[in-house]
């Protein structure tokens, strides 16, 4: 084999990322596998609009299914993301025998298992590294580099979106909105910014590293909470307690079980993780065998995408070359993890944000609810207060979240307490 | 292929690593390739002292040779160190048509090109994931998950007895020979460190790196400087201009050369190659696609090498079990990139620390020479003294090394310049 025979769905910006990709660089990547990766097509509805790229003669064309259907073509780039026509797209190429990469995480996400029922059926693979973290190899390094461990536990900061917000937030000490309104006009966040801000992003990603590790194609029900009800007043009082906050993708392994959920947490800001910062993607997996090891790099963008959807190419290249379709899994399906554990019997240390109408024996009352349900505190901070309420912060040591989540029911019924309680949880990323 | 055979040669922390890994992960391992990997023999000449471990009958043999030569053995794993008869070893194997996987980089550095011709030409293939970074799958992740791009920098904290040192040094204030001595108790560093700290353990790491990425065998001819010389004042000094010092593997791209080379440097403190800490290693790559990427995780001991070398055998194990063995070479050579750039035509900037007999004109004699060779002064600190010297502090624009070279040594001739300059490269980390 001299040649492979490329097809980009959709003329984006990642599919303009990965077409530049394979014009610029076709000589050095000829060198590394023999094989010469051509770009023959790229398929997209809207032909006319300036991408600032050349495009050999011949090579845009607006008519998919014509391109899915061409015996000429080796590998089909799904890059128009969402869950309708990409999904059609998807599976006709997969039935027509081409190997598909894709950077679809939501098409994943909730139609992985029928996909990888799909490619295997008709013996061919779909490669999808881009899919979570962008340009960082994570995908590569869970189903090879770590192949020989057990996974205790993945933290992820996965959306670059809200690692942006989060960090300007804690830098800049502004809120949410104007925040969120500056990161739209830079184009770090979309107009409509629920899929980002609401941790729905963070968790498709979740979902596709947790059935890696696990062989299980888990569901989307996992706990999701976003960062859009986060106050600058906790990204400070978490700073005062050597902490940061970060919307993680936490994902454990309790003995066969599995937790796996998406929210904001505090964890120590001596950490290596909590030093991503920005637009910027970090995963920090623990292995029985390895120990702690984490990836970090660009989460999204046009060339580092890019990066990571050309060398799943190259894979599905080798592959054809070599005859080993199927060599590494896309997902390699089998029995031996256990069930999700639900949210509410997960252990965790939280932090608890009180708004109090000072009078004698509050603390007292609020600390019986938590001893009542066996909650240790770990610090408590009150400060002086000019306002009719106190602010009242709490850490505590590990507690069954239902405990917690009892223990804060009863505590906002107190004629003393002002408004909702807010809970963060603290994850302190210690090796296991 | 439903069984495949390995072979341990060298029953010491590393090998014992590897045999625990392979018995205690094994139905895991099973599960994820649909291959059951046996531990058919641990060769050993001492089969005597208790490793703590418990292996089945018959494993643990004294003859390294009958192991080589038992044809039922798929996978020699040759984790005996040195240049000696572990090179007899893996050739001997590679002859049977074996695949080998080593943690031996000293051997690849020195004879990398024989032992690749020599697997070649048997049809068969040589892994070696944990002979760089340990742990951390970062061979992978350069020859595939980065395949797409040209690379243009690597920096890597590649030797944990270093970062140990660096960091003891660092924290606590203490000089470099008690550091030493107390990383020997603790059993981070040899008791002969030199490979060590002289800098040629991480460029053994340094050669293999740079010569995947640019698909040329580099021999030993790169610049080493370790870290014997670092004296406590260069590291404070660092820390009040903003830098920490690490030793780092150094590799660039200008245009088609490279520079290859080992040395302490300033690398500036709020980047997060600057925060990895202890027996830590970390790799920070630059792609012209990918932008920046790092990988960290522990670069010795023996779990996390025992995680590298059975990823390594899972790699093996599925090349034979789909005929593909070469698929991704060991190391695949290729004529594109140039020549090595001598360390005298560099650019750097640098560090210079002088002592100074105080008198009029000195600093003017001394920023003179600088001109002269069109160096330019960045920041230059010179603090009150109680001693009959002056400690001066200066750092440089970009300069090229052959004019800082001779600056320094005009410098070092003035009759107010009490001792030799200290002179430290600074790396800036800046995305290409």
């Amino acid at each position: 084999m001299s040649e492979l025979n490329i097809a980009i769905l959709g003329y984006g910006t990642v599919g303009t990322g990965v077409a530049k990709c394979l014009l610029e660089n076709q000589d050095i990547m000829h060198a590394r596998t023999g094989v010469k990766l051509v770009l023959k097509y790229i398929a997209d509805i809207d032909t006319e609009r300036d991408r600032g790229l050349e495009l050999p003669d011949g090579v845009l064309v607006n008519d998919a299914n014509a391109v899915i259907n061409d015996p000429d073509v080796d590998v089909v780039v799904e890059l128009i993301g969402g869950k309708g026509i990409a999904k059609e797209f998807t599976l006709a190429a997969l039935k027509q025998g081409k190997a598909v990469v894709t950077a679809n995480k939501a098409l994943l996400a909730y139609h992985g298992k029928e996909i990888f029922d799909c490619a295997r059926e008709n013996n061919t693979e779909i490669f999808f590294e881009a899919s979570v973290a962008g340009g960082i190899p994570i995908l590569k390094a869970l189903k090879e580099g770590l192949a020989a461990n057990h996974i205790n536990s993945i933290y992820g900061i996965l959306n670059g979106t809200c690692n942006y917000i989060l960090t300007r937030m804690e830098n800049e000490q502004i809120n949410f909105e104007p925040v969120l309104k500056e990161a739209q006009e830079l184009g770090y966040a979309e107009a409509e910014p629920t899929l980002d801000v609401a941790g729905d992003d963070a968790a498709h990603k979740t979902v596709i590293l947790a059935s890696l590790a696990f062989g299980k194609w888990f569901d989307m029900s996992l706990h999701i909470e976003g960062i859009e009800e986060l106050s600058l007043l906790d990204i400070s009082n978490a700073d005062k307690l050597g902490y940061r906050i970060k919307l993680l993708g936490i994902i454990k392994r309790e003995g066969k079980d599995i937790q796996m959920r998406v929210h904001p947490a505090l964890i120590p800001k001596d950490t290596l993780l909590a030093q991503v910062n920005d637009v910027f993607n970090a995963v920090l997996i623990n292995g029985d065998f390895v120990g702690d090891t984490m990836y970090y790099g660009r989460g999204a963008g046009m060339e580092a995408t890019a990066s990571a959807v050309t060398a799943d190419i190259i894979d599905a290249c080798l592959n054809r070359k070599h005859d080993s379709i199927n060599r590494v899994a896309p997902f390699t399906q089998y029995d031996y993890y256990g069930e999700l554990v639900d949210i509410s019997d997960i252990k965790s240390r939280y932090y608890i944000r009180l708004e109090l109408i000072d009078k004698a024996g509050c603390l007292a009352a609020i600390a019986s609810e938590f001893a009542a349900r066996e909650i240790s505190i770990s610090t408590v901070n009150q400060d002086e207060s000019d306002s009719s309420t106190v602010p009242v912060v709490l850490t505590t040591a590990l507690a069954i979240e239902k405990d917690m989540k009892a223990a804060l029911e009863a505590i906002s019924k107190l004629d003393f307490v002002k408004s909702e309680p807010v809970m963060i949880r603290i994850e302190d990323l210690h090796e296991e």
